[in-house]
Parts: structure tokens; sequence; C-alpha cells
């Protein structure tokens, strides 16, 4: 039971966004989302290292707006749709509100990263960053064009 | 900076599975990993309603035994490749151990959720649930064709 006592999670670094509320924020990146700024702590550059322009990124943030009690969500929030619970959608408000977001790296300066698209509130804080598994079928049609040979 | 506070997960269930040890799991979950159970907690039983047997899912893992403070590894562990920042690999040793298997739910049994394929350790503890987003070219290729209408 130790290891669980463990589970706080230490923000390395926060998303800077023109959106400034969440209502103002699409459902999900592909929605019209813009390109954000992630500011990486500079406790964590090293990190970063093989990282580079163009390459596509899985960005784990918390969504600190979220209500965590919330079980079952209207999808989309669209009164009209049917009670689901949270597991089955991607709502934002669910027990553990970590979101998950494919973007491309488009800029890069120092422990700034600039990401597109990026659906989430101005200072959201970011808890992880994954390279895009290139194993899987979506990669080989397309979004591995733009891996760079490291 | 409140917000910032909150930032403890609370884990939903439990991994129960054949792997004993982080030197038993395959890297990847497509690397020959074996299904296991998710044992939700009783009490988030409301937010699975709408999941079913057939669907695929991102589950999120606490990887409770990886070291927090490691920066840069040799990918996969082979001391032959160059050393490489944690953001740039799927390294279990990261600042947050944030693990992410997409799976497929083979078989429902109340609260206990049997997924394929998966490689963690026996007793990690599960932070999320998530449908696999549809709107992909990966679900338009193959991945979709296995959801069933809701």
């Amino acid at each position: 039971m130790k290891a669980r006592m463990d589970t706080i999670l230490r923000p390395i670094g926060t998303i800077r966004s023109v959106l400034k509320s969440r209502a103002e924020c699409p459902k999900q990146g592909s929605e019209g989302a813009p390109a954000a700024w992630l500011e990486l702590k500079k406790r964590y550059a090293d990190a970063l290292d093989g990282l580079s322009v163009g390459d596509q990124v899985v960005v784990l943030t918390w969504l600190h707006q979220a209500r965590r009690q919330v079980q079952r969500v209207h999808p989309r929030g669209n009164p009209r749709t049917r009670l689901t619970g949270v597991f089955a959608t991607r709502s934002p408000d669910r027990p553990n509100p970590i979101g998950l977001h494919e973007v491309t790296i488009i800029e890069m300066d120092g422990t700034r990263l600039r990401l597109q698209p990026l659906e989430v509130v101005d200072r959201t804080p970011v808890v992880d960053i994954k390279p895009v598994l290139m194993c899987k079928p979506a990669a080989k049609a397309g979004f591995g064009k733009r891996k760079r040979a490291r």
C-alpha cells in the first residue's frame, strides 16, 4: 500500500493560451483549437532532449477547473444526449481530470514549446509529455510523415 | 494558485495481472502483453455506464514502481541507445509516471473489466478510463469497426 501514498502530481509546466475561460474552449483540439505555449519549468530542460519541431506528442494536462465528483454527464454538454458514465466520454469532469492532447510541436524556444492545436484554458497545469507511438495504423497513414529521423 | 494544490490522484481501481515484476513486462502492450483485469472500485460503477465489450479505451495508470527523478534514459533500456530526455520516450521513469494503454474491453463482470493487451505489473493503480476518439485516421482505418453503436 506504500506505493499508493505517493500519488501527488507535480506540474512540470503551464499552458499559456488565448482561451481564457472553459466556455471558450472547443471540446476537442481538432475542433478549431488554437496553438498555445507550454512553458516548461527550467528544471525539466534535460527531459526535453530528443524532441524537435515537427514532432507529434501527447501532452497530459491537469484540468484544474473540472468537477471531480461527477460520474455521469450529457455528452458534449448537450442536455438532449443520454446521461453517460464519464469513463465512456471525454468530459473534463471525472474523478481524475487528466487531459490528453495530441499536438504538433510547431516552435521551440528553450523550455517553451508552441503546440497546435490545444483546447485547454490559459494556465492549465501540464503533467507529462510523451511521443506519439509510430506503430499504429494512424502513424503509418499520415502522422508519421512529419516525424524527424533522430 | 489554489487550483494547483489539489493535484492528488485518487485511484479508481487496480490492475490484476499475471505479470508480477517490472522485468516481466513488455515495453508496449503491442509487444505480446497479456490480458488483465481492471478491478474498479464499486463507488465508480455509475461512471462505467455506456462502456461495453468490444470498446476500445485508453486506460491511464499510475506506474507506482517508477523513479520520478529520472530525466534522461537509454530508450528501451538498451545502453547502446543514445541518452534521451524522458519526454521524448515512453519510459515509465518520468516526473509524473502516468501510463497510457490503448486496450480492448474483452469481458465485463460488474465493475471488473477484462482488458487486452496490458503491459503493466500486477496491482498497478488505475486513475482514468477514456474512450478512444473515433475522428482520427486510425479510427476510420480500423479501430472504429469494432466500436458498437450506442
